[in-house]
């Protein structure tokens, strides 16, 4: 099964464009829980309510020599119906890339990891040759910086470097296993990358704590069907409660956002 | 003491600009020898040889679970005068950014960094605020790819992508720990950024496997003193032998390269 077809299946059966980010930050966690207990905790409480989880490497490389083992647990745990998305954001030389996609598919198992398109071509071809996973290019990002250089107009007829990005994406999406990063921060980019890109797979950032849109986010990202949009949340999810209830805080954070989008989704 | 200054003086002690990368890959390594036996032999052969040593991240992550502490005891194991930047081409938004700079700067103890610029500002300031590291930000890579988006010009002044990441780069440098990464593969445009930026420190990898031309890699890459060019090597030195004579066929493949740098740097 596609990358794509086990996230609309999942989608579907959940009735949810939700994506929850599983970032653990022990900071943020309730006392005497350790991370890999939180995430579990987590997953269990909002498994029926998503139809992805997006884990941020970052938030395990920062836990030093335990970090990999966790993150690998907590993919492990994941329920099989539902796709993991591996927050990444890799660059690197082809030779580079390989190691990096190997390590991502088939040391963690995930489904679909994020790429930062600034090295081109052959920084994104060795995870496209994992046709059965998904590649999600970094569009336009959901942070004050992305207007630094996404937002510049380039080339002959002066189109956004995230634009030309989300083109090029496209040529080169040969498997179909190719969607883009765009930010609920920046709706107005958003709807123009959904009217230039009717069909790819969309994962939307920058809800919640960034301060998004959620309706724009909803009705300028999904397609014409009102699929193909995935709406990330992380903190104001797992961190929706600090205390015991942190899992049913949580799920009903989950069911409260699943069901807000579907109220957009349907207008 | 600063980055630059660990940096100069490993480079005037060793009377070298050579960075050995350390991207230990199975298949290309003597049969029987383990990844930290392979890397503690390269750095034993070549510490006397070099400026600093960079090991790739994605080498060690498609080793699994034991390839954060193969890394990490890899980066221990470097003597204390010599610098290690941690090739990781991080990229992400401001929170996420602290969180791998704390893995690549405390957790590991890298002394430098490279970053990827796509995300603008504030993928970089977490890691500026470490003021006694290095920050080496991608700007013209050494990969085939490097023109899809680096290379495209700006409407109004004609500035190529990688000219802005630069002056950006030199702009955001108010601790003067930012350096930049351009390949020896596009001697222009080395050429270029050195005219633009007489004083950044500048990583240049993509001579040896990559083909870059060595003579202009120096030429054009060192500043008015003949320092601040690092020249990158990995593959051309650490399996320079695939035989039980592998560290001293490296040794003696970083010195030639030492040697032929330092011909070039004195012309």
């Amino acid at each position: 099964m596609s990358f794509i077809e086990k996230l609309l299946n999942a989608a579907r059966k959940n009735g949810s464009l939700v994506c929850v980010g599983l970032d653990p930050d022990p900071s943020q966690m309730p006392e005497g829980v350790s991370v890999l207990e939180f995430n579990k905790a987590i997953i269990d409480a909002t498994a029926g309510l998503v139809c992805a989880y997006k884990p941020n490497f970052a938030f395990y490389e920062a836990l030093g020599a335990d970090g990999f083992e966790i993150l690998k647990a907590t993919i492990d745990y994941i329920p099989d119906g539902i796709p993991v998305i591996g927050d990444a954001k890799r660059s690197d030389i082809g030779n580079t890339a390989r190691a990096y996609a190997r390590a991502i598919f088939e040391e963690l198992g995930c489904d679909a990891a994020t790429v930062n398109p600034y090295l081109g071509y052959d920084t994104i071809e060795p995870f496209m040759q994992y046709e059965d996973r998904g590649i999600f290019i970094l569009c336009r990002t959901s942070n004050p910086g992305a207007a630094d250089f996404q937002g510049l107009r380039l080339g002959d007829n002066a189109s956004t470097l995230f634009e030309i990005v989300a083109k090029k994406a496209e040529l080169w999406n040969e498997y179909g296993n190719i969607g883009l990063v765009v930010g609920a921060t920046c709706p107005e980019e958003l709807k123009l990358i959904r009217q230039q890109h009717p069909d790819m797979l969309l994962l939307i950032p920058g809800i919640g704590a960034q301060g998004g849109d959620l309706e724009k986010a909803v009705r300028y990202g999904v397609d014409s069907c009102g699929e193909k949009a995935i709406i990330n949340s992380s903190r104001q999810i797992i961190y929706a409660s600090k205390g015991k209830d942190f899992a049913a805080a949580a799920a009903f954070a989950a069911a409260q956002l699943r069901d807000r989008i579907n109220g957009y989704r349907n207008k």
